[in-house]
């Protein structure tokens, strides 16, 4: 089937399912849980294949994101039935008002219609988006990495085998050609696609911000700061930058910069490095390498950092250090090194903190806690299908609300403009 | 000054803008439209020479909508002070939740940040959309067509005098280079402009929406349907497509396409040449072209109909008129030909009309109204930045809010996350 043939169908089971009833929805996911599991013998066979595959090409990292196994499986039947209790923001009305002429004014929340996700090889990106856009009445277009092809193809023929029943199998579909030109495809099908979301590495997201001419959403690069004030608890940052860098680097709500007040560099960089390096060490983790400025080299050393560290998303034991000589120095670098994701103040003085949450332009800007709340689930949002680090559309976690728009509708008796 | 330069302003503009307190931005706009009248002699002098220079190469159309005298420029400087009582929405809060843990997440809405308009002739866009994008929080940078430059240079130099005192000029910017190279800049100035929304034709619109790498909202082009149901109340329906077409041809909601279904053909189609031809022709207006399908051309007579008719936005005294077998042929026709702006449907009874509201998939659905009136002075917002045809973001006509995002703003005592 063609890419333009496959988009068809899935607009025509947009329509369908755009109007289907909750209650019917809940079920659907139920059943779609449930044949991830009872296809599980199949998947995993397929799973096999592609890791079998992919072993020459693909890092030992890699290869743990592309492995399924039951559990990793059940999870994602989980994540698929954690949606059935969430709210369906189909339908909701948002807000109404009558004319003195009568003309009745008032907007309803709908589906986007057809979203299609490229992302790359992460199994449970196939389950979680298709089943995310299921609850929130639209119909999606995979495109996966080709590294996850037999994977994902497994998967998306359980679910869609779950859906045969409701007459609804085509509101997930996947693209046959999973080479770049299938992502080309989806990111000119003007009329066809309602939006595109690319879900992985910073290339992949801009070759897609960049080349796509159907609406896209920029989405998770996050070259996270944490600004220790002059006025911080410093066991407090501590904790905090700790937290933010060492509990799972490769996310991108994990903090790259810690930024330090000159006023508390002396005290403070020591601490820090301890806690990173020297605990760490003889606990026998891996040390976080610290690239610091020349300030902050003077006093702890570490690998002396250059300009491209404050522009780079580690996503490793890695961390800038630069010492800045205010609250101003800190909006003024977050300004022109942020990706607009995640930023924390550390600081017990509020008027500096409402500064920073005033000035700073990121999705997420925290006082006192660490960047890695950023997620939807944390957020009680449920659960998220990426995280906007744009300002069009959505910010942040993006949830079930975040796949929908809204349509007017009026009801007149024969209403004309004069 | 380079564009780049010059979006590098707006943005430094914009930062102190997003914080600006509505009282501050009231006052300024009050400002900017005196600035307006004020320099009425050197705008209109500019104004002369745009006209005089586009004598040879625009249409007496296009003349028109170039050409500003002291009316219009009052009614831009009134369209400027309409916005000082409208509601800021800057700093709105739209959530918050505590967590178990203390953890207090709000939302809280916030501009976009620099806003690009790219735009043709039309002057008053000029104060319509820096006001707008004013109020809002938001610094603009413009690119009109070149045949409006010193007009629209003239207004632009106003309102940056007027915003002086308030050390902020850089919230409204024009770009020098009115060619299609300064379009394709502001198409291609990521980080520096956060929102980019062309206003003008299709073409103009296409080639945004198409070429941008920064995000664009699609506005504008309206095919908009207009569908006589077997229930409607025939004088009710001839009244609405008058009105939908006659009243305004040119402007986006005028409708473009009647649909009537089979059953009341015979009786409605004569009612409706009756007052789209004959009585318009007697009262000495100009009559309207039907382009009619077979099946309305043996009823009524009219221009045979292409299939290329009813992909048409005419702009003019023509409408194309289908019959259809019934409301499934209505909403199937309409899903493959609108351009999701405003469609109407005709009936008395409310179960066809629920059919067609929740299954056409545009901007604005109406019931028993005319399409004109999608418009944001109608829809009670007050005024609008343009009607978006996609999903993304906004849909329908933009008001203020319309050109906000929002932030998550996160409040703990030293929360880290395990």
């Amino acid at each position: 089937m063609t890419t333009t043939e496959l988009l068809t169908r899935a607009k025509a089971a947009s329509v369908a399912l755009a109007i289907c009833p909750t209650e019917t929805k809940n079920r659907a996911l139920a059943a779609m849980a449930d044949a991830l599991t009872g296809a599980a013998p199949r998947i995993l066979r397929a799973n096999d294949e592609d890791v079998c595959a992919a072993r020459s090409t693909l890092s030992e990292v890699m290869i743990d994101r592309l492995r399924l196994n039951e559990a990793r499986l059940s999870a994602m039947a989980d994540g698929i039935r954690a949606l059935i209790n969430l709210h369906d923001p189909v339908g909701e009305p948002l807000d109404e008002h009558v004319r003195a002429d009568g003309l009745r004014i008032r907007r309803v929340r709908v589906p986007l219609g057809v979203v299609g996700i490229i992302y790359e090889s992460r199994p449970n990106v196939t389950s979680d988006a298709a089943a995310l856009c299921f609850k929130s009445g639209n119909a999606c277009v995979l495109k996966c990495g080709k590294e996850a092809a037999r994977t994902s193809r497994a998967i998306v023929d359980a679910l869609r085998d779950a859906l045969a029943p409701f007459a609804l199998s085509d509101a997930v579909c996947i693209l046959e050609d999973n080479t770049r030109r299938g992502a080309e495809e989806l990111m000119h099908a003007t009329g066809l696609l309602d939006a595109l979301i690319p879900r992985g590495g910073a290339g992949l997201i801009r070759a897609c911000v960049e080349g796509a001419t159907v609406p896209c959403i920029e989405t998770g690069t996050g070259i996270c700061h944490i600004y220790v004030d002059r006025e911080a608890d410093l066991s407090v940052a501590r904790s905090i930058v700790n937290n933010a860098k060492t509990s799972r680097p490769s996310v991108c709500n994990a903090a790259e910069v810690c930024l330090v007040h000159r006023a508390v560099a002396d005290t403070f960089l020591p601490m820090l490095k301890q806690v990173l390096c020297d605990e760490r060490q003889a606990q026998g983790l891996p040390p976080v390498e610290l690239r610091t400025d020349a300030y902050a080299h003077a006093i702890i050393g570490g690998t002396a950092a250059s300009e491209e560290d404050f522009d780079t998303e580690f996503l490793d034991y890695i961390l800038a250090v630069r010492v800045v000589d205010g609250l101003s120095g800190a909006i003024d670098h977050i300004r022109r090194h942020s990706t607009h994701h995640s930023e924390a103040i550390v600081t017990r003085d509020r008027a500096r903190a409402a500064r920073f949450t005033d000035e700073v332009d990121s999705a997420a800007v925290y006082v006192n806690a660490s960047t890695r709340f950023t997620d939807g689930g944390e957020f009680g949002l449920g659960c998220e299908i990426g995280i906007s680090t744009q300002k069009l559309h959505a910010r942040g976690p993006m949830g079930l609300c975040a796949l929908t728009s809204y349509k007017y509708i009026i009801e007149g008796d024969g209403h004309i403009r004069t």
